[in-house]
């Protein structure tokens, strides 16, 4: 059986903690690995505040050049670390896949970026007082990181967090997910082969008391965690003096109005609400269609639905699997059970085998349900309809999360209303809360999160600014 | 009768060649100014060179204390001013003081901009050739600007050409037009009680012998023309080594699809159609409107339109009085009844009483017709009906001009077709292409200009950029 | 004796519990205000969320105008609301005056920023998925706003956080400090009298209790405190969900090169050392001298010290009185027995009376004495010499805090090493690290703050950014 | 013997009239071209206008991907190409194969920003009139550009214009020089191969008279010229209505300090003022040494120029070869004992052999010779003493060019002053003129150009901003 070795400090370790990694489509074990404890913690530490310095004055086109080292070693690894992938995480192969591609552009926009951080140049003569100045504003990185990222996007959301750290010179110390750890400790084995200096980076699979110390050392100057909202609200109670950014979950909802392209409109439903088995912080968890359109809507949606054929996560004809674990399909369908007893009605789907939950849609919901009102995070989506597009805004608005929200429309006063009153971080336009492309900001309002991701914005949260105050 | 003198490198003089500015509307004199010679022009020149260094280096607080006290000056004489350029121009009162409220906010923009000069910070060290290099980019005043203003708009239209030289830093020398030069005199009598050094600014009518200079001369390194297309394109192979920005004419025209609020679209029409009698170079001359509401629309309009009665330019009430003279007005009637002849319906309007035409509505036009083909600068519109947005689109590119266009619609797929598609400086969604706001970057492609105004626009073409490459 | 009510939601109010507020020079009363508790509180949070819609969206245009009545407002008051603040504060009366000038321009900078919010648009296609789109990324207020500001700018620091919430669209609840409520009160009467909704802002002294819930009130959406470290990372702990701006103290420190303009160095250093006796966050506290200079600059510095007279507040010739309270001054005292105690060598002042402590400067310190690494917010100077330029760098770092550094030098080397080796937030070459403009970005690293003000750095963080995802 | 065909819309062509392309060491034949008339260039437009849509309607990861392609396909032929400019240009191998990384380089500079074109969001509501209005603005390709290259650096002063026009959608066709076309044609056997849709480049060598038509027809909408004044001042005056870009030549200088770092100078100066035996836009043409260091500057200057050994271009390890022709090498000999005649000393070299022209320092020069006042575009450097800063700076300014300049100094106050006095487009501290990297703004005032290039800088003058006026 395959073992990744944990990378401490530039190298490659095993420790005194062994652990398998399950797919949980059949329960197999698709490799070995370590747990960090605290000692490790510790060396992966001293080892980035060694090269801090080194970090903070590489010229740029040595960070671009590393950063694109490691978009080619990607490349050539991309069927294996997509395989990784779809059995760690149970996704299927072509979703895999994709989350490679994407992690390689993260790396690419991060190599750009990492040219262009920002700088100002100001005039400081407004008054008498700063007459014959001038101010040119720098960012420098404001020290050593600490990432936590979450099972669902094992590689891409963890990169989201490596790739601006490098581009912004910071050293990080990251903590994937003990569920799915492979991918990225492949991605360590290709940054070990670039010129990045060792003791940049530290993949460090963990326990919750040594991950504490992530949030509490106060050496880390930026914890960047992706996650659940309860877990995230109390690190930033906990983080001392050091920033915290926030990425954390939602119950995304999408509007369609009475103009929207339907077929379009169903296509891409199906794929924001099922795809990786709605295990995703912006799965489109609640439809909202115009009474105009919602039989119409409901009959396409619900057949598209029922052929989803459940398969092996490593078949590239599989489009949905096994949730991540049992107990997640279980909680899923005690959610739904729930929501029938209260009055829902099933449209499809609705049953469990083992971690398999069937896609499934429900209507006559509430918005106090559970399905409705907390994150669902699997293959349910709600299907209500509306008669007002104001009234269709406030539910979206109702609850405490807000990341992102889709509405299918061609009415310039729809998309106006839209963009001004839904309490969202993204409001996506003739698309699923879904979309996202990895260099555009990204991140949550309300309950969602604290910061914006997306390259060139996480990267601002790890620069410091600091002002030359110059003679003209 | 009040005389108002040139503002020659500091100093109001009289010249040998005195001339009458005329009030069209009765034929009366408004004021009498004087004509400058190669003489004066010359003292002007040696005047702003003299300051040159001066503003060059002046404190931005010190540019935005002079431009904001040509605001207060402004504000004080508003009314004076505004009855001005009313009886100079044979503009509406109502317009007339429009006219000067948009040119104190010209000002004011440009006080706040000569604070936000553009600056450039970057990092060289993309490659190893610029390791331990930085670039920083300031922008300085390119020198002296000859400015050249039309008569339609007396005063703004040259405070869009001195208010950026002040922010800019740079001396200009402007030629109003000889028919209304009395705002921008008085005017200059604003400017020369501030703090501006004497010279930064002369106020020059004069012939056209004398105006060639402007063009040709190499101590201007910018010419700045308003004006009309022929004699702008002609400036611009005249003009040596300096820079050229061309702010021409244009045929604009305004879509009105079935999906637009039509009493909101009647209303904008209206105004943008026969304000100022049309003699406003983004003056909607040329309206198509969907099948389904032509008919709803032509009486709507036609009706709004017959309301109009003419009145002396001074009196608070009137609307629409007589054009700039009697010649243009002839000229105005000629193309109409060219039209008519060649198949054009009268639809309103269509008589002329000396400088006075009635506001005019033809449809049955074709595109090659001069009302549709060139700019009529009069109060005429052309109404045509289409059924297909995109043969709308193409009836609006049809031409040499390409200022502005408006589009009345509620479709997300029309306004993205519209700001594709129209080959124009300016796509206005759901108002009259004769919308303009001061701080906006204006300007036509194709042959209405060349460049573009908006105080900040201006300004960047007033500028020179330098950059220093520094020592990290 | 005159009497300032408090500002609650739009209404002047009396409370059950009123206060005087003492001029420290002579312990005479200045004037009477009144302790808001939590039922105030409680009315003007009820009072702001009621307005947030409108001022949400308020146009532009509409902000600027209220912010230039403010300004309009303070200058007419200029002379009234300087004496008061000489008053509350013991601060010389000229140095008062300029503090409500620093206002003025702190209001006139927020007007012009709140026609600037951050807007960005950008392309999506870097990739086929997001092919047809683009993004258009605005910035939303971010909701209530508790600000908590402290005594030593009773108006200036308190505008800091006022005048970027009314420009960016936020209410704000404000605590200003309860040795010097006044001036900050006086500004509440100034802001009545505009435009701005009732209820968007809110001024009132309160107990700790109270204050307490500024900290932890989830419907407060950003903490922004200016005040002692210790109190500030507590809040920070406590403040649950909400975002956090620090801006805290410092013990900031000064460079003299022997390349530096001797006479303009002593100059600045005087003013630096010792305006509003030391009582800056950004006080020069900490001078060193290139050993080639620093016998000349010792004689030169401790001669124009020693010229000092106490004097009334009020009295427009006073360049120094006394402290806040006599608490402060004996705290000073101990602190300065303290370092003489451990070898310190006292080269000027050195005594107390009452609340005065004289100009003092002090030689032969050691870092770790109280009177280097702590902020001693008092008019005491430590002044050592140096050999090498990096050691100098190496002291000034030394230490919990980082805000802001001076450094005289003529030397582009040193320039360059200073900006990329001080762990400050900003560099002032040729000046002390006390300069400020009110537009510039200020705040500290390490324990001296987090995140930024200087107006739109201010506004940034009461701003929620949204991206409208759209068809091309 | 190798023969190159030129490209004409997408085909590989040869015409009825062939020439020969020559190696000025050894004239020795290089390889075969053709030359285009008429009828190739009416071919190429016709081609380039038919992918006009295409070209701007592609999305941008389109455009990075061909960009890069090239990339791709230059780094595999770099050295081919390399050894092809070294021959045809008769330039030192080494600084051949620099050139060819330096387009690589430009290549993906453009790639990276064909993400990023210029993009505006911009509230409108500064008035009342713009309430509930805002702007976006888009930069829009300009159409076909005509693009001149010299012979200098064959390729990368030609792909200065063809890489900006493919990342902003511009279809171009360049003239190459016909002395040095072979470098240009390889690129266009690279981009040949790539997704560029045919017809979007054309690479044709022409005659003058073909060549005009470049200038003068109305159907290129951009005019970029790389070569001489007097005849880029004459396009300017001849190209109608289009836009123009020049970028022309200068007499560069560079002032040495007393504080400079002597040797770095020494060794920058060797470089700036030979390498390419001077035939650089930037050559270092003109040293102005400080007093101080003068006699110790000159020792080790004319030491190390001594040293230059003539060799063939293609040999590794040559420094210096022959010029461009023997005609060159001609006129600057005149040149040299024109000023010799004078009174100029020489120092070191002075002498001719057919088209090589030993490495020369005069001293003892005057500004008016035409050693100093004119482009000498050749191997000859000036070398003069000053006393005083400021007189340095004079003698920089004086006469008709500005392109760049060097200061070697460790003074700010020297870097202020050069900054802001210095009449050029680039002021390098501590490095000559002859200083650039590919993404910085680069270009000349007075007679040396109009307009800048630098990627990004050169996209800007193919991109026509358009404005979209939007309700909120």
């Amino acid at each position: 059986m395959k073992a990744y070795k944990i990378y401490v400090g530039g190298e490659f370790l095993q420790t005194e903690k062994t652990f398998d990694v399950i797919n949980s489509y059949d329960n197999s074990t698709v490799a070995q690995s370590w747990m960090a404890d605290q000692y490790h913690l510790e060396k992966a530490i001293t080892a980035a505040q060694a090269v801090e310095d080194d970090l903070k004055n590489m010229p740029s086109y040595k960070r671009y050049d590393i950063l694109m080292q490691i978009v080619d070693g990607l490349e050539e690894k991309r069927e294996e670390i997509g395989r990784t992938i779809a059995l760690e995480a149970a996704k299927p192969l072509v979703y895999a896949l994709g989350e490679v591609d994407r992690s390689i552009q993260t790396f690419k926009i991060a190599a750009e970026e990492s040219k262009r951080l920002p700088k100002e140049y100001m005039s400081l003569d407004w008054t008498a007082a700063g007459s014959g100045k001038e101010g040119i504003v720098k960012y420098f990185p404001i020290g050593l990181v600490a990432g936590i990222a979450p099972f669902n996007f094992p590689l891409n959301l963890a990169v989201h967090k490596i790739a601006p750290a490098i581009a912004a010179g910071c050293p990080i110390i990251l903590k994937p997910s003990t569920n799915t750890p492979l991918a990225c400790l492949a991605l360590a084995e290709v940054i070990d082969k670039t010129d990045l200096p060792k003791g940049a980076i530290s993949i460090l699979p963990m326990d919750r008391q040594t991950g504490n110390q992530l949030v509490t050392d106060e050496r880390f100057k930026l914890l960047s965690f992706t996650g659940s909202p309860q877990v995230g609200w109390k690190m930033k109670k906990d983080a001392g003096k050091k920033k915290v950014v926030l990425e954390l979950g939602g119950n995304a909802g999408v509007i369609i109005g009475d103009s929207a392209d339907l077929d379009q409109a169903v296509k891409k439903c199906v794929v924001g609400g099922f795809a990786y088995a709605g295990q995703v912080c912006i799965h489109t968890q609640r439809i909202y269609v115009h009474e105009n359109i919602f039989d119409a809507f409901t009959e396409k949606f619900v057949e598209s639905v029922k052929q989803f054929v459940p398969g092996a996560p490593d078949n590239p004809k599989t489009q949905m699997t096994t949730m991540i674990d049992e107990y997640n399909a279980q909680r899923v369908e005690e959610w739904v059970n729930d929501a029938v007893e209260q009055g829902a009605v099933i449209l499809a789907g609705g049953n469990r085998e083992a971690a398999y939950f069937e896609p499934t849609i429900l209507t006559n919901t509430r918005k106090e349900m559970k399905v409705c009102a907390l994150e669902i995070f699997g293959p349910v989506v709600t299907l209500e309809k509306f008669s007002d597009f104001d009234q269709a805004i406030h539910e979206i608005n109702y609850g405490d999360f807000g990341l992102q929200a889709g509405v299918f429309t061609n009415r310039i006063d729809e998309m106006n209303t839209a963009f001004n009153e839904l309490e969202v971080g993204g409001v996506i336009i003739n698309d699923v809360p879904t979309f996202r492309v990895d260099h555009m900001p990204y991140g949550g309002v309300k309950e969602s999160g604290l910061g914006r991701e997306g390259v060139k914005y996480a990267m601002f949260d790890m620069l410091e600014p600091k002002i030359l105050v110059k003679n003209m």
